[in-house]
């Protein structure tokens, strides 16, 4: 394969708003000229012969042979033997960080304006190791699973990524106040990859500080890296911020360079078919994904295309308060890529 | 002991600006006619023959003997062996439920209005076990102990308040898509308990969609209980909504009524004996004190006075925006309680 060859993406359009949302995205990239090949795949769990369910084999070959995916939401499976899909994706291909941007979007009101700032959670141990036991019945212990190894490897993926994305300050979140030991080894880990970076800013921060500072001026804060749980706590209130999970995007980083962008809102079943969807938040996860392939311009492109689109105001749909069916939301994001390129 | 002789509170005034504050708590007591004993204790460590830093023994006595206290900020010790002092003091006295209320201040600007919550956080164990291993060099355990015990405590302490508050909506806040075993036995614990309270309305919430939720509209919640962590986390983050930890009252309520009501911000040592700190967070912890021993009178003048002399906004403290001393706040709230008792 040439380097100058199209490159193919996986592409798991998930459930509920999923497809509608994934159309809306290939139309935009069909719109922009991208020169890239989806690949469905479907990750829906079938039963092995030993009884348990997994995903597809054909779905893991596609991610594991092109190393990139983009996914919209999933449902998971209601029952108690099933683990979380989008947690076995993240095993599955030891995406080990989850980076999740959060910038006000012009054109639409919050309290907060100028929030610009990313989370970086790590995403493979943690508070969601999975190892829990019953010690005797009423007693219940899990387990926090914090490994120098995982930490180093999400620590250093922050630092390059502000220095890349020419961000100026790295805050560590922890409670390693309490919890000694494992939070402890996250926050000397980060200390340990903040000298290498005398360039950027490094501050350590107790995650409940962090919660009290972000919703009172999330503008003092750029970059910040931290334990699972407080990743999925903090990227979440981040979210709430700036309008929601339908507007924010996000990426799954894994080892040499495979990654998963997704949306992270729910699959919104109650409106699904029906053209009332929001794509932005896919929209956007697909713009990381054009950055982290390098292909800059047409994630510029694109990105203007979707933002001028929302400060605008005469398109939202109807999360947004406006009255716009996903498809002209889509088709007014293509034009202006048309009257621009 | 007659039931009409004055109740004794033991007084630990803390440190940095903690006697300030405290002195100011009394002297609104003493101009309201408050009918109580100070007991003043001091917590600072002394060193055991076995080398270990303890409490005095005179302070947990005078706790153990009037079974309630009121409690400044305390300075932790640096260095590894120390504990946390507030943790200990939660921990001697088996204080079970940290209740953290939140209520927009009339007077005190912030994006948020109208909020008014309260949070009812398990204060014994979680992810605040202290049960930590070092497995092998680099890879380290937490344990997050739940025991169904402790669980269905706090929640029937949660709704038993959100009962006598006249609180509408219980929510219990959980990972138990994640923490299978153990979230998902506080969140049984928390059903058990609602099905007691059929007048109360009760929802279960993921922590990540509550602090989503939670800025961008506050006042859908009501009463809140969580496992330990998770209201370390929202008690902060929702007192940034109304203004910060200098505002906000805490009470921590023990087996058999024992409590211990503290302000839970820092000891400010940049201006410890300036007479610059604020009160409030002290002195509104101290009218939850009084409706905890029913002198119900005595807290709505108080708590009236207070509120009044914020919402004039002519005589506020530094942290507040304005140019009072703590001395010339402390004077206009008994000046307010004077003129109207
Ligand atoms: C769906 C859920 C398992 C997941 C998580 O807890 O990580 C979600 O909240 C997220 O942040 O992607
Ligand atoms: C001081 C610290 C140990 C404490 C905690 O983590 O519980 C504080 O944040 C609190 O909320 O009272």
């Amino acid at each position: 394969v040439s380097s100058d060859a199209p490159r193919t993406v996986t592409l798991i359009p998930g459930d509920g708003i999923g497809p509608e949302i994934s159309k809306s995205v290939q139309q935009i990239f069909q719109a922009a000229n991208v020169t890239i090949n989806w690949e469905p795949v479907d990750v829906t769990p079938v039963k092995s012969p030993d009884g348990k369910f997994r995903i597809p084999l054909k779905a893991i070959e596609s991610v594991t042979k092109n190393r990139i995916g983009l996914k919209g939401p999933l449902a998971t499976p209601v029952g108690k033997g099933h683990q979380s899909l989008n947690l076995a994706l993240r095993k599955q291909f030891n995406l080990f960080a989850n980076v999740r941007p959060c910038k006000t979007l012009e054109g639409y009101q919050t309290p907060f304006t100028n929030v610009d700032l990313v989370t970086v959670r790590e995403n493979t141990e943690g508070e969601y190791s999975g190892i829990e036991h019953t010690i005797v019945p009423g007693v219940v212990q899990s387990i926090k699973l914090i490994t120098q190894h995982a930490s180093l490897r999400v620590c250093e993926y922050a630092f390059l990524y502000a220095k890349q994305h020419k961000r100026e300050k790295v805050t560590v979140v922890h409670k390693a106040n309490i919890m000694r030991l494992s939070d402890g080894l996250f926050l000397r880990s980060a200390r340990e990859v903040a000298e290498k970076y005398p360039e950027i800013k490094f501050e350590e921060m107790y995650l409940d500080t962090v919660c009290l500072k972000m919703v009172q001026d999330p503008t003092q804060f750029d970059c910040l890296v931290m334990p699972n749980l407080y990743g999925d706590i903090l990227s979440d209130l981040c979210a709430g911020l700036i309008g929601g999970l339908g507007l924010t995007p996000s990426g799954n980083i894994g080892e040499g360079g495979a990654a998963i962008f997704e949306a992270v809102h729910g699959t919104a079943p109650d409106i699904a078919g029906q053209d009332k969807a929001n794509p932005t938040a896919l929209l956007l996860s697909s713009v990381m994904m054009l950055r982290h392939l390098h292909m800059f311009d047409k994630a510029n492109l694109i990105e203007k295309a979707c933002f001028d689109t929302i400060k605008d105001g005469k398109m939202l749909t109807g999360d947004l308060g406006g009255k716009a069916k996903c498809s002209e939301y889509t088709a007014e994001i293509c034009q202006r890529i048309k009257d621009s390129s």
